[in-house]
Order: structure tokens, then C-alpha cells, then sequence
């Protein structure tokens, strides 16, 4: 149990540090596609918040199938071993928000304080916020150290720290 | 024609120096899978190698759906800006290779000449070498410097250095 507690706060320790993901989502055609995006933790909702243009693929890709991915992954030290990097893979529903509602002021919020550089690009018309709803994960935090966690285990290392 | 020039050594040097992806794949359900595989890149096939376990979910993964998606992407500086890093997302396909076959060897050796560490790793009996042949890619060299590549402009960039 205190391995699996400690577990839990290199997860949170990973999710707060890092501020860029790589989602996954699906074409049309069934095909994966892999882009990187900035991500703000929401404490509050326990969830992840992106910030999506309207005119990039991953935004048409999961607006047709919610369903995402998500690898976190610590950067490598140069010249430093790459094989048993700390990371987690997030199974997430992506909810696409429409503006001005109080779901999407909330996000931006939670996202404007982690990137307040953003800012000039919330006033584009065709940017959206995205909640995503992490319901599973995947987390290797070493050779050997891997482990799935359910939905209340990951809802758990994205609240506030105790 | 000299900015594209530019663009795809700049393409090239992101994907020598960089020494990880995100492996995206489709599970059997149809969801988008997301996880972290180091990669060396052939310069005579002109392709990526990854070494992955028969147990991953990955492997599971491609060996269904081959078509792949990879992200490759510069790390961010502490505190440093992160919604412009240049990266680069490759669309190909995996072909898994049967240990012991010229392909699977000529593919051990451009992945040991990256990570000699993993040696250990490839006497183990579930590891397969598969080759990435990309045929697109979109590079994104920062703010609004974003491209398609076709198969041939993709060629060039893993290819040695001219």
C-alpha cells in the first residue's frame, strides 16, 4: 500500500511538472494520429483541460470519436538511458466545450494560470477548450515498475496534493 | 525552395537528436493507444527501427493495424514556451520482423549503434525489431511554420546527411 501510495505521487509529481502531452486520436480513416499539446491539470475536476483550434486534425478526429489517448512522459537527460523513462498513458474521454459557457471560463482559467502566454489565443474564434476525463492509466515509473490504475486511482493523483 | 531546403534539414536534425516517440496505434476496440518507444533511424532504408516486447500492448496493436502515427517533438526548456516546439508527426507502417531474418539483424545493429545499453534486451525471446516506413509526415517548425511532407521529402530527411 505505501508503494502503491508512493506510486500515486510520482503520478501527480508527472502530471504537474510536465505541460505538454501527446494525444492520440483516431481519422476517419481508423488511422492514429499523434500531436503534441500543451495541458493544464484542473484539480477541482480532476480532469486534464487542452486548448484545441478548430482547424487542426486531432480537434476533427475527436469530435467524431471522443475517445483519446495521452502519453506523459519525463524528457530524457541528454546522453541519459531512455528504456525505463517515468511515464503514463491516460485513457481519456475528450468533452469539447462551447465557448462562453461556464464549463469552458472554468477551463480557461485552470489553463490560462499554468499558460498565461495563451491568452491572445483564447480571443481566436475557432479555438476550443476540451475537458478529458481520464477513466484508466497506464504508469511505468521504471524497469519493472509498471501498474494499471483504474478511474477513482488516477481521479486520486490528479486532485490536489494532501 | 531554400526555406524548404531548411525545413527538412531542420527535420533531420530533430529526428538524430531526439531518441523517443509517441507510438500511436489502434486497439481492438477502435480507441487510440499512445506510449513511449525509443527509435534509431536507418539512414540506408530510409525508415525508423523500434524493438518492441510481444507482450506490449503496442505490439498487440500493430500487429492488427500496421498504419502507425509517431510523434517526435524537441523537449520544452524549464519554464520555457511550449506551444511552438518544433516536432514533427509521421504516418507509417509498421512491418514486424522474424528474429534472425537479414532485415531483422541489419535492424539490430542501427539500433544497438544508438542504445548499445539495450543488448541485454535483445537476447530476450518476445522482443521483435519492426521497421517504421513512413510515407507523411506534418512538421511544425514553430508559430505558423507548419507543413505536409510527402513520401519523398520524408525520405530525404532520414536519409544521411547530404
Amino acid at each position: 500500500m505505501a508503494s502503491e501510495h508512493r506510486l500515486t505521487t510520482t503520478l501527480r509529481d508527472l502530471l504537474n511538472q510536465q505541460r505538454t502531452a501527446a494525444l492520440g486520436t483516431v481519422g476517419a480513416n481508423g488511422t492514429p494520429f499523434v500531436s503534441l499539446v500543451p495541458y493544464a491539470v484542473d484539480t477541482r475536476q480532476r480532469c486534464l483541460v487542452i486548448h484545441v483550434s478548430g482547424l487542426a486534425a486531432h480537434t476533427g478526429n475527436l469530435r467524431r470519436e471522443p475517445r483519446v489517448s495521452l502519453l506523459v512522459s519525463e524528457n530524457a537527460a541528454a546522453n541519459g538511458p531512455v528504456h525505463a523513462l517515468p511515464r503514463v498513458t491516460l485513457e481519456a474521454t475528450a468533452e469539447l466545450l462551447a465557448p462562453g459557457t461556464a464549463e469552458a471560463l472554468a477551463c480557461r482559467a485552470v489553463y490560462l494560470q499554468r499558460f498565461p502566454e495563451a491568452e491572445p489565443m483564447t480571443e481566436l474564434g475557432d479555438f476550443r477548450f476540451a475537458r478529458l476525463l481520464v477513466h484508466a492509466a497506464r504508469q511505468v515509473a521504471g524497469f519493472g515498475a509498471a501498474r494499471s490504475l483504474d478511474r477513482e486511482e488516477v481521479r486520486s493523483a490528479l486532485g490536489p496534493t494532501p
